[in-house]
């Protein structure tokens, strides 16, 4: 079966985020008010041929790990 | 109070998405078995102060339209 699974990859809480930061101040200039932090990371929408939605979710598991989050700046969560 | 909003954006279903492409190769030479089409989009968080979550969702709404998404290109999901 085919299942879509998605994996959310963000800069780890302790490290700054550049992106963030220029866009908070984007907002600021356009006038919107009470927008305070903002971290911009990535959203990775995967389809998976696999027999169960755990096997699926296991291959994404892996994904993450060997190529799309760099453990080191970044964490994933899988849903 | 204080509201954490996520405001998801990824590339219209209608377009291609070569980083998604570049991501499917690399997990294939990586023998990760299964992946089918993968899409990235980005992934934002926004802490907004606000009296109430639907006048937050407003404010993220607004953001989406102004700033972060590009309606040729993107659409956005809040959450």
């Amino acid at each position: 079966m085919n299942y879509t699974i998605q994996v959310k990859v963000m800069p780890l809480k302790d490290l700054l985020d550049p992106q963030g930061k220029a866009v908070r101040n984007g907002l600021d200039n356009l006038g919107l008010k009470g927008i305070g932090d903002v971290r911009i990371g990535k959203n990775i929408t995967l389809q998976i041929e696999a027999d169960s939605e755990e096997a699926a979710r296991a291959i994404a598991e892996e994904a993450s790990k060997k190529l799309l989050a760099n453990p080191v700046m970044e964490y994933y969560e899988i849903s």
